[in-house]
């Protein structure tokens, strides 16, 4: 059964506001669901049907998690998703704090106003592949914790750690352990330019680029050159993905 | 003014049995129409506000596009993006025919069965960056003219040719010409491969992965490593576009 209250909770948390308010978000989908209930992330709740429930009861007895069984109908009714798959999963947003210097790894991506939730989940599950465990967002980037955010991360939501905070304060605390770089159009030619690890690249905003402030900071102005005369740019996913790989490649 | 049957026509485009049986698909917003304009693509007619055709007119004239004024009103009702940008074109699509074994260019990009529309938007964006000319989609792939792809492609449907053939057919015509590769979970590491120009390389489905009858057409399994213990996969996209960028490095 699902209740009014709680339908009007999955649902209020599509919004950022109440999301912030709560301290909640959703996370739908078996395999997702799946990787939550092993990450360190706390379950608030799991509306599932049955089925889903009868091959995950024990573990989550063990866990203490609180259960309650939908009908697909509900299913349909609480999912954001075209086609939901058998369970929906209410869990609490972790404390997120800078890591010191020492912790950051060698490896950091920084988002200067990401605005699209596919270019960040897509970006958080990249970083997962080439063993980043921060990532640091500048205040007006898209959040994390918004559903079609999570969904595309694919499960690295659990494990990449994003945090939201002004680029240049932790700028200002990797200054001479990381090199800063970041993807310009205008850049050198990331095949000539002297990229090193430890590295913190900053990706920008998908129209805009990144800010005049930021670009102030960054040591290293780098592009991935063009083989077309045609084509205007990259996705930023897919600048951020090729940057990482030339990072790990050369590292 | 937009009639009611301009409005159901260009409802209908939405869905892949219409734009098959009126050959016809829809680009939005300033840039996107833009670069429609000033490509080889057939404009069937264009629905904009009187702001936007009043710096427009001329040219609209000249190629004697058929342009109907319509309100901010009928801009939100026509439109599928959430803020509409201003105008909307309906465009023909073109005849698409595998292009002959000189024609394909180096670097040919095949997809087995991608199903996200970003996913395909985003590798014919990086394709036209890596001056690639042509992109071969098994017939299960993604419709290339669903309006989400059109948009992710940023314009560059308009310069990368897209066709919807057998793959299998494809490979044969490359075949002596062309090294066939694949991206895999278990291929051989990507900096160790003997990848070579010129190449077609095949990106297979976000969850199959290459099916078994692509697979035994591959002569070169590769893998972009991963530098995590953790993380599952890449984004089909990223992955493209890393391989692009490995072919387009090494040259």
């Amino acid at each position: 059964m699902l209740s009014k209250n709680q339908l009007k909770l999955l649902h209020s948390l599509r919004l950022g506001k109440f999301r912030e308010q709560h301290q909640l978000f959703i996370v739908e989908g078996i395999k997702m669901v799946d990787e939550l209930i092993m990450s360190d992330f706390q379950v608030h709740t799991i509306y599932g049907l049955g089925d889903w429930y009868s091959s995950r009861s024990q573990k989550l007895t063990e866990r203490k998690i609180d259960f309650h069984e939908i009908s697909e109908d509900e299913l349909h009714k609480a999912s954001s998703l075209v086609t939901p798959n058998a369970v929906l999963a209410v869990a609490a947003i972790p404390d997120a704090s800078l890591p010191t210097k020492g912790k950051t790894g060698d490896l950091v991506i920084l988002l200067d106003q990401i605005q699209d939730p596919g270019n960040l989940g897509t970006i958080i599950r990249t970083a997962d592949w080439f063993g980043v465990r921060y990532i640091i967002c500048s205040p007006g980037t898209v959040d994390s914790y918004n559903p079609k955010v999570v969904q595309a991360t694919m499960g690295s939501i659990f494990r990449v750690k994003v945090i939201y905070h002004e680029l240049q304060d932790f700028i200002d605390t990797i200054a001479g352990t990381h090199q800063v770089a970041g993807a310009f159009l205008d850049g050198e030619d990331i095949r000539s330019a002297l990229i090193a690890l430890p590295a913190a690249v900053i990706i920008g905003n998908e129209s805009k680029g990144i800010s005049k402030e930021i670009d102030r900071l960054v040591q290293q102005r780098v592009r991935i050159p063009s083989f077309s005369v045609t084509a205007e740019s990259l996705n930023a996913s897919v600048a951020a993905g090729i940057l990482c790989w030339e990072y790990r490649r050369r590292g």
